[in-house]
Formats: C-alpha cells, structure tokens, sequence
C-alpha cells in the first residue's frame, strides 16, 4: 500500500487509489467506483509526471482502457502488449507501482515503458511503434491449443496503426484464425493531413454518426418494401453483405477481416468494460476503436483538437519524444549552445532559403527534429509521413531521382525501421538524401529503445554511403551544406544534447569541409585522440587536462566515418605510439572498427590503435545522457583514465 | 532491329514484335495490332527465358500491362516504376532491349531487375518488395509544380500489395495530393491463408460480380422509390456517401482515399489501353485494379490456380527466387553435397520431430527456404506471413514469449527488411528466436539487390546477438541445434551452394559446437587462415595447395563471429606471422572487423591481421556465385595469392 494519499478529485469520496496495490484490489471495485477511481489515476498522473517528467497526454488518454482491461481480464494469464508502451503509466499504477512513481525515468527508477525487469505484468520492452499486433498474434500462437486459451490483447494508437508493421499485422492476423483482441485508441489527434488517409478515414468514423443514423433509415426502408417478384428478392438477398459494409463505420477494418466494434467512448469506463466483456469470447480478430482525449483531464488540453492539427508542422506526434513533460527534477545539463537539434534546423532553413530543391522529411517527429520553422517558413517542402519510416524514406529516394534534395530528418534509432530502403531506394542507386540522424548516442531518460547507438555499424558497411558528425554549430551548418552538395547518400549523425558554448576553432581558421578529411585539431605527444561527432569536445577537455599534468595529447575530429581520411591516419599511426578512438557508438562495428580496418591494411604501423565506445550491451535509461557517458567511461574521467592507464609511467 | 525473327503464335499474321525497337514503334501501331504483338511478345518471353532462365510467369503475367503503358504513357516522360522490378522483360523488350535477351542474368549481360545503367526507361535498381508506390509517390513530388506534369505510375502485385511499405505509402499518397497512378497486377495467386486477408478481400471483389449485380438493383430500387416526407428525403441525401462504398468493390481502397477502377482483365491489351486514357488525367491517386494470370499462356500453368494453392507449403510466392526457371545456360557447380538450403530444411524437420515447439516462419519464400517438407510434415508449425519481414520477425518474438521455438527462414538480404524488430523485439527482450539466414552472400544472377552481404554487420552490433556459421551438412545440423537450444537469439548464416560433398572431419571427431568456440582445423607454419562458414571449405583448399608446394597453412573454422573464440584467437596472433579473416561478407564491419576489434584489446600481439572480405561496392550480377568469388578474389585462387602475397619470400 502507497504511503503517500493520493490526490483526489473529490475528496469526499473515498481514496479508491489509495486500495490498488494490484489488479486483484482493482477487481474487488463495485464498477460504479471504477470512475472515481480513474478520476483520482488521472489526478495523481497530473502531479506526479508534471514532477518527474514524462509522457502525460497518452497516459492520461488511456486512464480508462486500462482500468478497464485489468477488471475485466486477468493479465497475469491473459497478455496485454502496450504499443511503443509510452502509456503504460495508468498500466503500472493499477500493478503494484505507484509508489515508486517519483523514480520515473530517473536513474534505477521505473522505466517509462514497459519492463519485463520490473514487473511481470510488463511482457516486452519497447519504445518503437506498431508491433503490438506481431507480438499479441505471436503470443496467441504459444497458448491456442490450451483448453481455455488466454486472451492476447495489443493496445495501438492511431498513428501507431498507419505504421506498415502493424497492417502486416492485421491483414495476417485476421487470416491466421488467432483470437486477437485490438483496442484502438483513437485519440482524435491525427485530423491532420499529415498522418494520411487511414487517419482521415477514422475521422470520418467519428463523424458519421449522421450517416449512421441515415443508414438505418433506409435499412429500414428497405426492410419494409414489399417485395416485388423474385429478382428483387434476390437483389435483397444479396444486399445483405452489401448493407453489411455500408452500416458498419469499420467497413475498412471489416473489409480486412476483422471484427470491427465501435466506436465507443474510450472514458466512459463502465461503457469500456461492458464492451471488454462482450468481445472477449469472440473468435478470430476484433478491434475495439475507443475515442479518447490525449491529454484528458490536463487543464492545458485543448478543447478542440482541431486547432492543434490546424497548424502546419505540428501534426500529430505519437512519438517518445511528443508530448513529453520534461520534470521538474530533471537535471539540465548548464545551457552551454543551442541544442546540436536546433542547430541542424537552423542550418536547413538557411540552406532552403538558397535552394529550393531542398525538402525536409519527417516521420512523424517535427517537433522532435526541430523542423518546425522549416515547415512554417516552407509549407510546400515539409512532408510529415506520420510513423512511416519505410515510406518515407523510400519517397524520398523518388524525389532524389526527380531533382529534388531531401533531408531525411529521422532520429538514429528509428532510421532502423527503414533500414532495408536506405540500401535498396538509397545507397543501391547512390542518390543524394541526407540522412540527420538526431538523437544519435545515449539519450538518458528514455533508455535502450530509444539510444541511436548502432548506425554507424549499419550504414557503413552499404556501399556509396558516406558518414559525417558535426562537433559544433558551425561546422553542424557547414557539414549539412557539403551533405547537399554531395552526389550520393550522407548519414549525419548528432546527439541529444547542445552544442559547445565555446567553439575553440574560430570558423575562419577550420579546414575546409571536404569529403573524407579529417581535422587535427592539436598535435605533439605521444598519444592522439581520433574523436567522432560530439566527442571532439570531450577529446579536447581530456586534452587541456592532461596538458595541466605536462602531458601533450593530440586531438583530431574525424569528421567522416566513411570515408575516413585515411592519409591523416596513416601518418598519425606512424607518428604516435597509441591512437584512440572515441564515439557515442557500439564498439562492435562503429568508428573505431572502420580506423581499425584501415589501420590493418597500412604497411607501416607503430600506434596502438584502442577504440573506446559503448560495451556490448544494452544501456539502461539514466536520469541524463552525462551519467550514461560516465558510465561507459565515455565523460573525460573515463577517457582520461584510459588514456593514463596507456601511459601508466609517465602520468601516474 | 533484332536480326533472329521473333517466334509468332500464327505465321499468318504480320510479325510486329521485329518492329518494335522502342515505344515510338509501339505508339505506330494500331489498337487492333496490339493484341497480336502482346501473342507475339508472350511466345518470345516462353522461348528466350526458358533458355536463359528468369522469372518466366511474372513476366508472362504482365505482357498486356507493360505494352498498354508504353502505348498510353510516354514512359521518358511520365515516370513507371515496376515493384519488385522482376516483372520487367516486356519493358525491356519494348524499350530495345530484345536483341539481348539471350543474354539474361549471365555476366555482363541483360539484369534481370530494372536497371538505370541499362536503359532511360528504368528509374530504379530494385529487387525487394513494396516500395513502389513511396517511389512512385516521390517522382511525383519533383515535378507536380509544372504546367503539365508527368504521370508517376507503379505497377505493384498484390503479394507486394500486403507489405507494410506499400500500405504506409498508399496511405501517405492517398493523402497528399499528388497524383500518382497505381496498377495492382493481381495475378489471382494469393488466394491463400497465408499471404492474410488482404488477399481474401481482393479474391473476394473477384468473385463478387453477383454483388455487383445485386447492388445495381437496389440502386435502382431506392432511386426509383417516392420521397415520403423530408426524413427519408434527407437520409437518401446521406445514403449517397454510404452507397457509394456499398456499390463500389474496391470500398477498402476508397475508405483510404484511392480512386478504384476496376477489376478490369489483365490480358485484355484494349480494355486497358481504354482504362489508362480513362484515368491518365484523374486527380490524386487511382489504382486500376488488373486481373492476370500468372504464366498466362505457359503451357504448364496452371488452369485452376486454387488447386495450386490448396497445397500447403506452396502459398503464392512473389519473389526473385519463386517461379524461376533455371535456364539451360546456366553453369551449374558439379553437384557435390546437399545445397546448404536442403541441409538446413533437413535438420529443422528432423529437430522439429524432437521438439513440438519448434515453429517454422517464413514471409513469402516457403520454396526458396527448402520449408515445403516442413510444411507439409508440421502444417501448424510452419507459418508463412507473406511478403511481411517485420510482422513475421515481431510474431516470432511473440512466440518466443509464450515458450516456442521459432526459427525464421528469412534471406539475409531481405532480414534487412525487419532490422528493427530483430533489434527491438528479439534482441532487446533476448528472446530465442532463430534466425536463419540463407543466401548470405554471392548469390549469382539475381545481383546486388539479391546479395546478402550486410548481415554481419547489421546484426553484430546489436547486444545479445549470436551469430554463426556452418561450414558443411553436419555442423548445419550440430549447429541449427545449439541454436535451438540457446537461451537468446542466433543468427545462422549459410550461401546460395551446395555443402561440401566430402567432410573432411569426420563427425565424431570434431569438436562440439559451444558457444564462441571455434574449431582448429590444421596447424603449423606461419600463416593462419581464419574462416567464417562456406569459405573453410576454400581455406582447406588452399592449405592444400600450399601444402603441396611444401608450406604449411593453420586453418580455423571460427564457427561464430559473436562471440569470437578470444582464447584460440589471443593464442594464433602470438603463433602466427599472418592471420588472414576469409567471410563472404562487406570488409565494413563484417567478421574480420569483429576479428579487428578483439585483437585490438589483447595485450601480445605478433601476427599482422588481414581481413579478406568483399570491397566497398555492390557487386553486380554474374552468370555464377563462383565467378563474383572469383572477381573479388575470394576464390582459392586468389585467398591462395593473398597469402602467397604475405609470404612472397618463401613461395615465390
């Protein structure tokens, strides 16, 4: 039992909360006390999320599915997949977690997705969209020839649905015979244009309750005709399956094969668990499309949604990063330079004001990707393709071939979704899309999921690719610049974070950006720092350091992971005695793989070459990208330490 | 002009496939004559593919299709993109390719996708499914701001229909404004379960013109009724918008905002001359749906294409491997053991006899992936998704959940297509799930798209990943059984060949397969060959030869590339001058960059590493996998001369 009384609406009612330790306090509710209960959910979500951060709209959208799902199934036998699982928070409340719920996303605190680490309630660890109907059917498929099969259960949102994966899903899963239970929570946030049709279509449900009731005129009409010789009577006979996909608004879903029921209020909690319950013993796939408010009960949420999409550039994000409260307790690294993300977005508009084949791409992220100015300042040339990395990369490639220069603005971890178009549509037929991997490295709060530790491994090893990372703002504008001139692929990677506040290289004294050439930064010593992307700041911090110990290090960016410039290394490999290599990637296959692999070819070596980078495993949400670093021995203590380990005589 | 006189079904009739040697012939044409070529085209097709091999029933199928565009469209213009692009011989022969079609597939010859190196008239290289549409989509984009803008055209097949890709793109089109024309080539082979529901939908606008006919009389009917009083008068108004889904048989396409046409016949060249003048100038997208036969007018096709997919395990398969003739020129290696893909299919079966929880998946290749004795042996066990990596991937990490063991047979080069969902659902939760991987590497005539040449380097970064090979039948067998019997996911990677037909370790005495442990096959000398999978058998063969000019050559079968086998690879690289890494995979991050990275962490180090893998760009077709081994010196010949290379001194 929490400690901590819960916030209530009403404090005249009793503290149902308070009760919940787990579904089975839940299951002992009368139903009429399910309401005040998601009321008083929905209070403590307020406080608490606005205190540790979080995503607050979607789980306050889905209070009452949740509730209703626990009272009504037993989820510890039947199995619920929460998609992405960002609204898993009432989830966690009603399994025994509410009291560890000032630990959100914090460091050994609760995870803001599900966890199978944390609960056994939480059956996967996800963060991407749109495999919850994969995962659900996969799960039927282990149990369906039990006596009494459980009940596997997705819960996908709107904009999650336009995702490829989870059509395959369906169109799969209504053929495979598997009962399946889909509950569609349709938020009404994805009016905009942006998100496509299917969006538009599911808005035309919500609004057709005109038609529904004008539908039911003419049933009855129909119905009443007296029939006038047989082949009317067999045109009837036949109108039935007609009529069947005229008076069900999922005709769509139907369409597929699928059991369609709704729509139905996603808060009406008593209406929620009727629904549960009659669907439950249905065979094959059903799909209950529950209406609900993103942001229910928020005293902010907009009273009409339609506004919100209104606004070009900020269509509906169903995104980790969306929506998101960043806490109170949060701690902000010091402001030092614009974030490596507004940077990008300041660059692109700039360069967009000289070109206009210039184009921006998002997969749902505007926000996120920083393209907001972009998509105000170029309506034309911003395309938001919803949760469709496939597609939208794909599209792009098309664009390349007519003449067009896309920007790709897609965060590293999910550029992983479109990992087959980026060689077929892309590095096969070496067109110019530039790929802005934001998010690229450790991102803290939101944990593996959602880390973009592994494209360098992927991309460099597609022929015609070519890798670079900005170290700073400057050469973030002057690499975005070289990226459009470049006839080919270009992957840039930056991390979530902000630029250096002081560039120590003024703009005027840098070398020139060029395809495949790196930039020393400092030389002399024995031991040179070949640092990639963000690092460079790190490398140059290790550098003044050791330089205050009376030890010179040497420092080059990088600049290009591929390809390398392989001239510089080839003279640094002779002319030090170790080489390290530093970058916010897998040690398997990144950075430092590609300056090994072309240190093996060289004929003369005298370096050690040493790659740090990120062990191999999956790194756990921290309360900041800092702690990640320190970590993995990625912040200058660690690189330092290595460093000095190397040169144990002379430094210690 | 070609110079052999194309075969013609009736001699009388004049010979107009010989005029044609592009479009411009085409256009001069009458409508009349069209049909007589299409006879004449489709007789040519049957003769020259039998011979040269190639996709012979896709491209039969479409013969009608690809010479009503050429007639209708100006394809220098407006823009065809052709999914998969295997369907593309009647494009080829209509844009001046004929007189090279005996060329087909073989070195230096005719691809046997699209190729922009080959013709104006082919935009895109592709091989893989589902992306025409979002190409189509893009070439639209580029130029939809001029006067008169070209038409962008796809011609996808309904088993590429089922993609997640295509369904992201129809949506995002659909959406957007542009106009794009889509041609569904729905060659009636999917009526089966498993390519899911889409395909019963389509099958079922196939079967409904009782439907049709039906609707027609109630349309009739209610148009024809008296207005009785403004209640009925309105809701008749609103029935408009309901009818119109009732009436048209493509509802699930308008529902997402795509003008439907059709079905019309695929093989009637005039009916589809008509339709495209028809929509060429409508707005938005259009999908025409066409009706073909695949193999239409093969004297072995199928007269009742139901009974061919009533057989379980022979689901339609729309992929470069499926319905493909081997041409009689094609250099066939000396048979000598099983091919690796029988090898794997056997040992499954006799694995899955042990252990009722071994599933089989599959998406769309159950023939290319030696499933069918499988499937016919355990038909609930064996489950093809379709064209639907990403769907087929998550659901295995569902069926790992609930306690299976499935084993994906998915080609490496189209595992690329579900990279997220290997990452996020399998290798993030450690789920056993197996991954096998046939066609990795060189696979000959089909080419780069073809080529699975990534897979190390793709799955290697990700944590939890085991990855290994074998290098003959009996380690396929030992190994696909420590696959099974591992605790997280494994990946097995074998080539499009045969196993070798002698072993030269006899089962007993090799060593078991363990994890990360690999398997010393000779020692001695100064050299070590370090293999991974088909090429230790290469590497025995050229210890061989240099044993015969008196060196000695050490081989290693490494077994796995994740874990390596650290212990036995820190004792070579203090016993050897030379440790050469030999992998049928990209040099970028690939088994030798894996090797690379462990040495790089040993403290003693005497031998130089030489990684000897695949260059840095895609390798085009070859009429042999041999041949492509050969040309990047992966052969015997040339690991042979690398070596002696290494050693000049001794062996010159």
């Amino acid at each position: 039992m929490s400690e901590t009384p819960s916030p209530s609406l009403d404090s005249a009612r009793p503290d149902y909360l308070s009760r919940i330790d787990g579904p089975a306090d839940l299951k002992r509710l009368a139903r009429p006390e399910l309401r005040d209960l998601c009321d008083q959910m929905r209070a403590f979500l307020l406080e608490s999320v606005q205190e540790t951060g979080g995503h607050l709209g979607s789980n306050l959208g889905v209070v009452e599915i949740a509730t209703a799902l626990h009272y009504v199934f037993d989820l510890k036998r039947d199995r619920v997949v929460w998609d992405v699982s960002h609204q898993c928070y009432p989830h966690k409340i009603l399994t025994g977690r509410k009291a560890r719920f000032a630990t959100m996303r914090q460091t050994d605190g609760l995870c803001g997705f599900t966890h199978p680490a944390e609960s056994e309630y939480d059956l996967f660890h996800t963060g991407h969209a749109g495999t919850s109907i994969s995962l659900a059917l996969g799960l039927a498929m282990g149990t369906s020839h039990e006596p009494d099969p459980p009940c596997a259960i997705a819960v996908i949102g709107d904009a999650s649905l336009g995702a490829g994966v989870a059509f395959e899903a369906l169109n799969n899963a209504a053929a495979s015979g598997e009962r399946v239970l889909v509950v569609l929570n349709d938020n009404e946030w994805s009016i905009s244009k942006s998100v496509g049709s299917l969006a538009r279509y599911l808005s035309k449900i919500r609004s057709s309750r005109t038609v529904q009731r004008a539908n039911q005129e003419i049933h009855n009409l129909l119905t009443s005709i007296p029939v006038i010789g047989s082949r009317v009577d067999r045109a009837l006979e036949d109108a039935t399956e007609v009529m069947r996909h005229a008076l069900v608004p999922g005709h769509v879903f139907e369409g597929l094969g699928v059991t369609y029921v709704g729509p139905v209020d996603g808060h009406d909690v008593g209406a929620l668990v009727e629904t549960f319950e009659r669907v439950r013993r249905l065979d094959g796939v059903v799909l209950v499309h529950a209406l609900t408010d993103k942001g229910k009960g928020h005293p902010q949420a907009p009273t009409h949604p339609e506004r919100v999409h209104g606004v070009k550039g900020t269509a509906k994000i169903a995104r980790a990063d969306s929506a998101k409260v960043v806490g109170k307790v949060a701690v902000a690294k010091p402001l030092t330079g614009p974030s490596y993300t507004k940077a990008f977005a300041d660059a692109l508009v700039k360069l967009a004001e000289r070109d206009v084949r210039v184009h921006a791409l998002t997969a749902g992220m505007p926000s996120g990707t920083g393209l907001e100015e972009f998509a105000e300042r170029f309506p034309a040339r911003f395309h938001d393709t919803g949760i469709t990395e496939q597609h939208a990369v794909a599209q792009a490639a098309g664009m390349a071939k007519s003449g067009l220069r896309p920007v790709a603005a897609i965060y590293s971890t999910f550029l992983q979704r479109a990992y087959d178009q980026v060689f077929q549509e892309v590095a096969l037929q070496n067109l110019p899309v530039v790929f802005a991997m934001d998010r690229s490295g450790l991102v803290g709060q939101d944990g593996p999921t959602h880390n973009g530790v592994f494209d360098l491994a992927y991309l460099r090893t597609l022929p015609n690719m070519t890798l670079c990372a900005p170290r700073d703002a400057t050469d973030m504008q002057r690499m975005l610049e070289f990226a459009l001139r470049h006839d080919g692929p270009v992957g840039l990677r930056y991390p979530r974070d902000n630029c250096p506040g002081v560039e120590r290289i003024q703009p005027r004294e840098r070398r020139e950006i060029a395809l495949g050439k790196a930039e020393a930064l400092s030389e002399g010593g024995e031991v040179v720092l070949w640092a990639y992307g963000a690092l460079v700041q790190t490398a140059l911090e290790v550098a003044e350091r050791c330089a205050r110990r009376g030890v010179e290090i040497a420092v080059v960016d990088a600049r290009f992971a591929k390809p390398l410039d392989e001239e510089m290394l080839a003279r640094d490999v002779q002319r030090y005695r170790y080489l390290f290599t530093l970058e916010e990637h897998q040690r398997c296959g990144g950075f430092g793989s590609a300056v090994l692999e072309a240190v093996s070819r060289f004929p003369n070596v005298r370096a050690s070459v040493r790659v740090l980078g990120l062990p191999d495993r999956f790194i756990e949400h921290r309360t900041t990208r800092e702690e990640q670093l320190a970590e993995v021995g990625l912040d200058a203590d660690g690189i330092e330490r290595a460093v000095r380990f190397a040169l144990s005589p002379k430094l210690v």
